[in-house]
């Protein structure tokens, strides 16, 4: 493994993923933001969505006259389907995660389209540092990476860019909106995915005062200190190779001795992308295509073709990349890329690795020394990884939260390597699990199509009945309330 | 009311109450630390206490390298009772509040009278900037007011002297004894009175994951923001006199418009502190002597002896203060009037204000624009009045809490003035309102007496029972999940 390592150190600034220890964290967007930053983004969405900027605290946490610094943050309403403040109509929201709002507002749909049952306000928030709402300002446009590079090599604000901060941010930008609005009694849902899961849910347990309820999706809010074992990622991957075919799995388990060897050779590199395409493929795998059915197929077609297992494995990772003219290895750099790299460098320490030889993968443990000296050689910065359970729990989350808490929807599918650090089980009669056997990474809180299959669909209405429950109760306490 | 408001001018750097408007505040002390600052604090604490330092991190919420700073957090531990991490045996955690930790664990007698019955480790956590928890170090020893004096002026870490970097370090700290202990499985309860009962009520509602349970004695959570009037805790002093006796309630109202009189002459000032007297009686109402009772016999007493009214009150305030040679008209400078006074300056936003002539106090409403610019002069800093329901709620509390959280007590004796601020109902099942109609400020968590009326053993007894039960329910479930 050591030339494969040394290699990884060369594209160190170039992937998010096959890179030094800290950047093995594969990202956690909700939606594969890589194949859609050619998107013409602005162009698809309808005139009902409008843009506000709100004057943020940048620190919410520091009461020097220094700290009252403030930055833009961005937000977006759709008030199409709003039933009104006089009818205390509810508020779906959107907790962005790491990247521009653009890219969800255009590919999310669970919003949009179950606000006019809902009578919803629809908003959208962006994170902070991540497209218009950067606190160094705007460069180069919402998708630059102009403004996020700059502010990860500022000492004075990136101290900011973490995810309590965050959800400091969503509190008062939805109270300001409530204010604005008059909707004081409007109940909010908040929805995330991926990393937004996890602030979904977490802003549901820190702030139930302003969220009534969370549907977090596909959160790995337990892939923290050690709470769900190293492997739990790369198993998973394996496990969906495996299920896509055993010839497939084999050819790919196989390979990596052959990549040790030619990994000095000028197309060396390309290949390294191997492991990236296999878990972007198990991520994302998503229906009608199911790019890990698709990789596979193509592996188990040329294994009929050639002995040599590379040319199998390049023939499945080109299968994935097919649209592509010319096959380009490196990934590209986008804010989210450098976004989620200080990230992971400061408190969102997720130690993925791969201990053993059950896995199709070579044996990588995860190793905490030199995750750490990859952040300091980067941002010059130590990484806490202790702060997120400290801050939010994990631990014995059943028996924590199963009297404590409510009104989360944990949703998941198990075909998504990160469900490994997910809530997959009912914590309490409020707290529960939704997950489907062949679902991948945020599929539930995507745009639905005419395609999807019939357990996806049923997914979907599950979570928006719980929903629907959740709003009726709240609407008869308010009754009571108000008697 | 303008020379007094004048004279109040006068006095601002000198008492806790009596000055300026953010100054109006009364102290939150748990304990009434005017009374015992000359106590020889460690004299009277038996080996069994054992004082530590931890090193805590400075600023939990921010991750540039420079804020990686920590400062030396003093915490003191008697394990005399102890179980033992074998047996899981249960904590009870002080969460200091704002003053130096040595008064509460001489004054405070919950913990340790407690602690047998339970088997419990009795931790008191010291609140940062207070003490010997002081980031600027310590200077001239835990009760001297060098350091914190340094430390609000100081514009480097002033801005981290809040309640959430306190909650977060309580939380760091906990885990830390915890697993220096091995005492992984045991159950923490919070214990802490008035600002200290907030950080315990807050601390189990954001750390349900390290604190089982919370004690919160007079906690006015709900006296930020409008959330209760401003007039609440005047009201109840005028209350406790009016009960305590009709002319002396009488007599007090008439005053103050002699007082507007004589403000100018020399000895003015020393009858501002009326006010002050007339509140810290009010909420200290301690048996056996209840001072408000002691101030009303001598008014009551002068009322046959004179027709002046300044010598009835004088002859007032003089009974409150009788073991003193001579009347000292400026309340001492404490840790605690400084530290307060900057907490006030910037969160903890506790608008108090006379608006009606119900009381016996002269209309002085709550002037928000007064109360900004006494801080920005003293400071140079705005207050945040909206930061405190922004991050912990309080808004249609029941509502919120009744499907959401567990485990809190909220004790209140019902003549403190500052139980107007506090739940003082039953929320759930486990959120529950323990409340006495005579009691006064924190009268439960003090040191039990021979003199204690039924009516305090009962209230102690009736919190003993309900932590019994949580303990009861955490083992079952333990149990459970060790099968």
């Amino acid at each position: 493994m050591k030339v494969f390592q040394l290699l990884l150190l060369l594209v160190v600034t170039l992937t998010p993923i096959t890179i030094g220890a800290p950047n093995r964290t594969p990202p956690l967007s909700p939606i594969n933001r890589s194949l859609k930053r050619h998107t013409n983004v602005s162009a698809t969405v309808s005139n009902d969505f409008k843009t506000y900027f709100y004057n943020q605290t940048l620190d919410h946490f520091n009461f020097n006259p220094e700290s009252y610094a403030t930055f833009q943050q961005r937000y977006i309403i759709n008030s199409k389907w709003w039933g009104g403040a006089s009818k205390n109509a509810p508020i779906l929201a959107y907790l962005g995660a790491e990247g521009p709002i653009d890219d969800d507002v255009t590919i999310l749909g669970f919003l949009t389209e179950h606000a006019p049952r809902f009578k919803a306000l629809v908003v959208y928030l962006e994170h902070r540092f991540y497209g218009e709402s950067n606190p160094v300002g705007l460069k180069g446009g919402p998708q630059s990476i102009e403004a996020i590079e700059e502010s990860v090599k500022n000492k004075t604000i990136r101290g900011y860019f973490n995810s309590a901060q965050a959800l400091a941010d969503y509190a008062e930008l939805l109270l300001h909106i409530k204010n604005k609005l008059h909707a004081h009694n409007s109940p909010i849902i908040v929805i995330g995915g991926s990393y937004g899961g996890m602030l979904a849910s977490w802003f549901r347990l820190k702030y139930p005062h302003i969220a009534l309820g969370a549907l977090a999706s596909s959160a790995p809010i337990l892939y923290f200190d050690n709470l769900t074992p190293q492997d739990g990622y790369y198993s998973i991957v394996t496990k969906d190779f495996e299920e896509a075919s055993e010839n497939c799995y084999k050819t790919i388990k196989q390979s990596w001795n052959e990549i040790d060897r030619v990994a000095s050779m000028p197309n060396g590199l390309a290949i390294l992308s191997l492991k990236f395409k296999t878990c972007s493929a198990a991520q994302y795998n998503a229906p009608p295509r199911y790019p890990t059915t698709q990789i596979c197929q193509a592996i188990d077609a040329a294994s009929n073709a050639t002995d040599i297992i590379l040319d199998r494995v390049f023939a499945g990772v080109l299968a994935h990349t097919a649209k592509r003219p010319c096959y380009n290895m490196t990934q590209a750099v986008t804010q989210t890329s450098i976004g989620w790299q200080w990230q992971v460098c400061s408190e969102m320490v997720i130690p993925i690795g791969v201990t053993s030889n059950v896995s199709m993968f070579p044996s990588s443990p995860y190793d905490e020394k030199e995750y750490d000296d990859g952040c300091d050689k980067m941002f010059g910065v130590m990484p806490r990884p202790h702060w997120a359970t400290t801050y939010y729990g994990g631990q014995n989350i059943r028996m924590i939260l199963s009297k404590f808490g409510s009104n989360i929807i944990f949703s998941n599918g198990l075909r998504d390597p990160y469900s490994s650090g997910g809530v997959l089980e009912d914590i309490s009669d409020t707290i529960l699990a939704v997950k489907t056997t062949n679902g991948s990474h945020c599929l539930d809180i995507l745009k639905s199509k005419e395609t999807d299959p019939e357990w996806l669909v049923n997914q979907r209405k599950e979570e928006v009945k719980i929903i629907g429950r959740w709003f009726r109760k709240y609407y008869h306490n308010l009754r009571l309330l108000k008697q």
